[in-house]
């Protein structure tokens, strides 16, 4: 047997960053985080967690061997200043970009979405986001804040049409919220009659996914900053997923993952939601 | 921005007492818990755990701020004697029914309900019990206490007739009180038939509802006193909570929520479906 | 009211070990855990878990009272020494099966499987595994080791044919341990359809049930050493377990649970799926 | 190696009972705990914990193989009723008197001292009782209750001469309790001098030690049902204990122990001082 | 026994706020936490575990029913805007201070003293600031960030001249903080010389006392956001606020827990330092 | 701000390989843990706990940033295979020194310590060993294995000469284990004169420092595998370290930190024992 040191990363990413397409990346900022802080630590807990799972997927009959990817580790974010870590953020994922990388980024809170879909849009101008939430995350302000993970979608509509917009699962916010998307036509249900209509209406876009995972139900993952009841199965969330398995994904972010120990379920949770995601839009094999 | 203080209270239970039709109260007494002692403090718990949640619920496109409610606190109990406890609650309810309140009780453990729906049944002589629940709790004493969480509903049936008890989610108990739940004909499943029955039976009559959190799977409500696997989903029990949607519900109590940290998500399942059941039988906008 | 002791054990297993059939037994070893150890103190936390159950099963119509068991406490196992653990249990169960006991045997890790099935198999030659786990456990090697968690279903490929083993729920694994099961044919889904396959199968065999916990969706038991997200639920694995009510079970393990407190929801269903399998296989009262 | 079964016991606690002239048995009741329950979990806590120590104190030289003492494990007690649990209670010990078992008692709570220090007054009237705590315990109520944990001490006073009563380490209570206490004058300091004064004072009575953990400083012993800061080392409590070396103990317990997972310090402290308390006091080998 | 309801707040708490003279208040700010977040939630930890201890402190012979003071609950913040939140806090401070109350203010982390103590010196200007902890918090900047929970005392030295600071218990800084402390001569130690001749040096001065509770060593007060093993003692921290028994503390404030079930003893010792300290300060009384 | 990316090491570990001469390394192997496992989380944790320390020592006036050294991250292990993993520590230790690192390696369990030892022992021949530990580690067996966590330096004293052996901290073992001691001679107390004896023993004698953490009273160091009450405090393990400060220091390893979230103190406190250890040894700059 050889001798081998293992340093912490998400399972098989071990490319070299000018060898891999596609980067992973953490961005450990949870500074508008309303009821509980936290998710900063999520980053490290799916890697961590992801050495629980295997890399091939018996279900794709895909494994990350077959990826070049690599993991970047955490980018160093300030404390208390919303406005210079997410510029900080958006600068990062616009360098990335410019190297041709598609950026895979771990939050965080919800509102690091916002600087990288900034980037990304740069570089995309037709890109579609889609938004998987248990919240509608359209308020204008939150306790007089216009920069929350309460309003991150509301932000993203600044500069992204409503038309390219699409949010699916979403289960909660204020009646002004619900109003809003009513009048944008953006949100679908989980079912497989939405999910085609999807579908089409994404056709030859290049797609962002930013994926809230309290959009899963608490039961199946506890951990997450706002946790409300009533949501998706994971395989619900994968059918989800499959949904854009032929699409350009040009970026995705996962976030609101808040690890609590001893527990480590909600991380492996995201964790293989990750691989799933991996194999169904970066492998070349053949399923 | 305004200077704004906190005390700890439900979402949106700020209205005046003199004001309020509908009175919030916790009842932290868990004397005869006998696996996990700890119910006390869910009162606490489920108030804290309310903030997660917004007060506006899109499935019924209704707000809490529609609703004039109050929380009083917690009353206070003496620890180690039951009968003095008892008395206490009785007399509080009473006290709050006679000021034309409806009581909506967070225990606590299950032995609660029995003043609350003794004090009830004075006011209400045509009184239905709704008791939501994963144990029968129609033992006749345990370990020779008759007055016990698990013989709340057996002492209930010596002054409220067997015809107007209805049970259910009931999945565990002894051969006993399966046979004595026959006899009376009182249980009923979770299935639309069967919670078409039962709203044909309630025709006209107020009601009461128990509902001890254990119906629900511990997967999705792991935070309880004694956990019974293979119980009902969140959307189960709403479901059920709508059966009653047009009935007069006179009182209600939610029990045996036993908070363990770090995670809350029990705690907020519990606030959520208080939310949906004071939206669902006390709101009166139209939905 | 008489003054009784109680020390800790299984619920109802209070027989005398000459008067009982039946034998629980613990075998606290975790020494090839690779994720998390700590599955060693599974058997106690079963034990004090199960007391939050009724010893009758309103499903069954079923006691535990009408059967006669005992439980003999945890073997003694050394530490660090796998082959020697692993002996001394094949020895301890080829004593108990000598002594016409049946043994249910609570892990501890998956690979205590393997020298119970070697005896099991040496007193019954024509025995049917069943395999019911989330993972194939069918590597040859695990880090250089042999003896592994994850290859205990291919070292008892090693005195057992292919077709007398079924495996029920795997969804995790390498490519090679799918391309192998596929050429053995040993995977079963927990579909009716292949339930009725396997029942057919069986038909006439001794069969010994080896359930490794983590089959389970960590929803449900979210407590073991390497959880596996989109599982089975409680009731599919009851009802898989129905499928051999009629069948010879000769032996049986339940492993992989690794309690974390403070939540004890694992263990409690854990100790219920005891509780069921013990009625469906050996309680003589018909149902 | 020859094939053992462990059941869960107290360090080398395996002597028949008719055997063994010292006994240990658990008394899980903690119905008037105020502040948090839980102390029922205790006894067991402290079985496992103590398995975390060895038998041998090399600071006494003695070994507790050289005692011969047995486990009888928990006293089953009803719940809600702290008359007949305490009844219980006073029967049981009063039946180990009487075949000349010395009881050393595992709390729960504080009140089980109250049943037992009758009955073994009644067996040794000219009976000491040193007090060893951080809360006075002389309250004559709490909350309208007169048996409590914090009354405790005030109920001994009425069958136990305040002069037979002797408090060390109170370091909290009402300024009621503290002016009894000192018109009684039976609190003494932990220091060396105040031990000597009470050396004197037990001169030929038989003494019954009763031990609330909480007398150690939270950070030795933080799981406890009310922690005071600002306590006892543990050294100073083993220095405390041998006070008593000389002396003719008849009758020890160890109460208010929480078992607060995961951390299992405060079971081991408490095991240790067990141990060394049943060396100092039982064992007949010369030191 | 009559009717009572409590609601969350801090022991004997209950005077009219025109009735007090003195206020508690809470500021649940965590924004610039660098190691772990959380300290939000230390204020209502510290209400809740005030209820474990006494009113009465038999070290001082004082009784908290002496002082009239109320508690106002948490003061609501914006999440992700410091500047914001520490300007709402500076107008909460004088807003008080201009009705002549004394503010007792419950952190949140450590960056609140900076506007309070502002607020404080402008009513105060000869005021003394005594800052107890384990860290200088003396940093320039921390990140990049001018406010920080790490540069509160260099902040705090732009309107506060240097011969004003007192530093007591730090242990932890960079060699630069340290350069800076010795050249101000602002750091004292914890030794009976050391107070008294910081006794002498505010001898007339109004003084404001910061108290971080990581001055404590991590073994009695575990739970803070960057504990430094080596630290103080409970007895140790009282003799430390003894020494400002005769001067006129003009406020106060209690920083860095970070609650952190399911232990409470920090949240304890930090309610219990809070009780004597109002009682050294505040009690008519004489001792 | 320049974009900077972290992965998890240790504090200021941030040399290369090739330039460093001091190399930490993490052995997560815990295969004979016999209370409780878990130690193999230990490097982790100890990297990310030394993020709450400055890099800077106060007490020393010395900074990690004047040393030169790297973290390799973890050595990779089998599972359950005792000897495979000692021989793959060794042969990596001996590589190392054969490269003339220094070799700091993280824990783990004590049984690690055989092999680095062994390996040592063959580049320095007149190595004396420095033990620091609450238990004495001489048995020689334990449950018939001669490979544990407590057998360690018994197995070391078969190629260590008892008089190259020195025990400090001793408080726990069997009688054999103390006559041993006794015979040999290696056993010292923590005080001032004993430690001054040490110093005159070790003259010009390269050292190997193994230092158990559960040396620390488990109110310090309460996250270990089998805390023993009655240990040193935090200076005290400082005052042993200086000792050696002269001293050439060629190995040393902090074993059995047994993580336990959510506190991290345990953790913290071996990452600031290791800060000291690094700047007394190995930093050039005079204090």
């Amino acid at each position: 047997m050889e001798t081998r040191f293992n340093s912490l990363h998400f399972l098989n990413a071990q490319a070299e960053y000018t060898a891999a397409s596609l980067v992973l990346l953490g961005c450990p900022f949870d500074g508008t985080s309303s009821y509980q802080p936290g998710s900063r630590f999520a980053p490290n807990a799916i890697r961590e967690a992801s050495w629980a799972l295997e890399s091939y997927s018996p279900k794709l009959n895909r494994d990350l061997s077959e990826i070049n990817f690599c993991d970047l580790g955490d980018l160093e974010l300030p404390f208390g200043n919303t406005q210079r870590a997410l510029a900080l953020i958006e600068q990062t994922i616009d360098h990335l970009l410019n190297e041709h990388k598609v950026p895979i980024t771990l939050g965080g809170e919800h509102l690091i979405s916002l600087p990288i879909i900034k980037a990304v849009k740069k570089y995309y101008p037709e890109l579609m986001v889609i938004h998987l939430d248990a919240h509608a995350d359209l308020r204008d302000e939150y306790l007089g804040e216009q920069l929350s993970h309460g309003t991150v979608m509301r932000r993203v509509l600044e500069f992204v049409e409503g038309s390219h917009l699409i949010q699916i699962g979403i289960r909660s916010g204020t009646r002004e919220e619900f109003l809003l998307a009513r009048k944008i036509g953006c949100q679908y249900k989980a079912w497989p009659s939405d999910l085609e209509i999807i579908k089409q209406k994404i056709n030859g876009h290049p797609i962002y996914l930013s994926l809230d995972l309290d959009i899963l139900d608490p039961a199946v993952l506890p951990d997450t900053g706002t946790p409300e009841p009533g949501g998706l199965t994971f395989d619900q969330v994968i059918e989800i997923l499959s949904t854009f398995q032929a699409a350009e994904v040009v970026g995705m972010d996962v976030v609101e993952l808040l690890p609590q120990p001893p527990h480590q379920v909600s991380s492996i949770v995201a964790a293989k939601i990750i691989r799933e995601a991996l194999l169904l839009y970066f492998s070349s094999s053949s399923p």
